[in-house]
């Protein structure tokens, strides 16, 4: 094992069991392998379990291995029984699992009578794939991997904090129920929401629909998801997600029923800026106002990497992006947010480009 | 007068006179008379009319003037009468307004007498800006013009129809009460649940709400905009507005009080993605499924010019580009959208120049 630059040798790495080998686990093996861990992994499916191993993910669990670390990576509805399986059937492990709730899996641990051996994980990957095929060791790199450690030790905690080090990722700490009722509001509810103003749409015909801009795109993208896990998350964290629902509808009725609709509509127009100005931005700071500087480009391969040398040249980093497509001509919009402080000089040298410059 | 290739003598460009010398307006004024067109503006607003004449969006109305187009480019809420005004004062002229809701302003021409010289316009803009300073003549350049003629001969909308045609827009000719539909389900209500689920947000820590990922960004971008004419456009547009929320309140209330939440969101997931494949890609075909390639990306100047270069010299075309910056680290995640069939090839070659690859 490698010694660090001050001469001590770092921590041991846990011997690490992963329990399920769909992308969550399969994923989380490739990355710990890769970082010079011994890992095993084992997936009810033989098929599943074989494919992990020729793909790096770990290796067969043998009969004396003790691993330190269990990863129950099974789908939501399964992680409680797992877990407290798991549990016992690993008396000298720290067991977590990966579940994107925490609260029910963190009380069937706690039911179990070894819940000072669990601290409940969720690793919040960006985007829904699955199956062991799509595993990478970083699909985790640089996202959020909440820990929640419901009264565990420290050195439990300690030792389930090496996963996310490992992988690179964000940690942070959290009570189970809070992170249930966060993820219910960040990411449950507008789950639903999305989907509700997409089959909004059911009404309309295809020219209506065409009359689409960018801030439908942008509500509904997520509507396009697969059901997928949603059952299973929804009812197991049905509470929170009624709580919010609950918030949501009381807000569309107070505008629905209002004497004065437009006022309504003001009221929580003005709300939602509020909220939505604490969603975090780059670095964890306050999320800047970024000015939008929108540009025709022509649709054809190139025409965008033109564009961004003809910005860098300028040396104004652009923050973030949006691509809207012109249904009938072979033009696209594209507007880039810029520090607001060089969107006028930024304007001027790409009209001087020839840029068509469609709002700024 | 230039006359095109065969000869021939286009139509003459008609005398148009704008009332209003705000961003649309004004913006519609440079853009026609860049065209060629003699074109006069007023705002009741002293300091705007000269504006508006010092930018070029116009001249001052003459006497003896004989406008044979006007446009009436005020406040939703004062369409309706400034238009029967307009017909009035301009019996030579076609009349039409730009508001975001068609129905209530073409009852007010016709309860004016003279409904058969009002045609009904929608320009839609992309993005939220006001004032007349930020006008510019391609402001709806390849974005939808939607006519509404409401029964108008064939001549009166002939001449609208030139408006667009010299502003290179899209144009939709449609009735003015499905608009008005069309434009409650594609954005009104879209805009209240958006900012219905950034107000639910208000009950979290911000160590809560920096779970936030992709997802909640993408629903609640239009949750951050001005409350601006949102109280007019809602009050001109009550009904459909309402019809609309109230069937995504009836979802949602389905999935709340459902026995089965799981199977209940199961449901509305799988409606909410029939309808929202419906909403047009480029081009006016269906809206192609890319595939994703998520590529972890320093949060340097000049990064993403290096990706798309490398992008660029595969010969893929990026369809779509998401940024999400990462809370607490020095990079983002940069989500390419691209043809399936070159994903593979891409995310190889990427590799091979040693992007990471976060998911694919």
């Amino acid at each position: 094992m490698a010694t660090d630059g001050t001469g001590q040798t770092p921590p041991a790495l846990p011997r690490t069991h992963i329990v399920g080998a769909g992308l969550i686990g399969a994923s989380i093996g490739i990355g710990l392998v890769a970082e010079g861990w011994d890992v095993t992994i084992e997936d009810r499916d033989a098929d599943a379990t074989r494919l992990a191993h020729s793909i790096g993910a770990g290796r067969s669990l043998a009969p004396g291995d003790t691993p330190q670390v269990v990863i129950v990576a099974v789908p939501p509805s399964a992680a409680a029984s797992v877990v407290a399986d798991s549990l016992r059937a690993f008396p000298g492990a720290i067991v977590t699992d990966v579940a994107s709730i925490k609260a029910p899996i963190a009380a069937a641990a706690h039911n179990s009578g070894h819940g000072e051996r669990y601290v409940g994980s969720h690793p919040m990957a960006g985007r829904e794939i699955s199956g062991g095929l799509a595993a990478q060791g970083d699909l985790f790199k640089a996202r959020p991997w909440v820990l929640c450690p419901n009264g565990a030790p420290a050195d439990a905690i300690a030792l389930i904090r090496m996963l996310p080090q490992a992988l690179q990722c964000d940690v942070v700490v959290m009570d189970a129920q809070a992170h249930d009722n966060a993820v219910a509001r960040v990411s449950h509810a507008p789950q639903v929401a999305a989907s509700a103003v997409a089959a909004a749409l059911g009404t309309l015909s295809p020219t209506d629909v065409a009359l689409a801009g960018q801030g439908l795109r942008d509500v509904t993208r997520i509507a396009a998801t697969d059901a997928g896990m949603w059952a299973d998350i929804a009812r197991l964290n049905h509470h929170a997600l009624v709580a919010t629902l609950d918030h949501i509808i009381g807000d569309l009725e107070d505008v629905k029923e209002a004497d004065d609709i437009g006022e309504a509509l003001t009221d929580l127009i003005e709300r939602g800026r509020i909220e939505v100005a604490r969603i975090p931005g780059k670095h964890g700071g306050a999320q800047r106002d970024y000015t939008a500087v929108t540009v025709i480009v022509p649709d054809e391969a190139g025409q965008l990497l033109r564009l961004l040398s003809d910005v860098t040249a300028v040396g104004v980093n652009v923050e973030d992006i949006a691509i809207e497509h012109s249904p009938r001509q072979p033009v696209g919009l594209t507007t880039l947010y810029v520090d607001p402080t060089r969107a006028t000089e930024l304007t001027a040298v790409l009209s001087d480009k020839d840029w068509e410059i469609a709002a700024s």
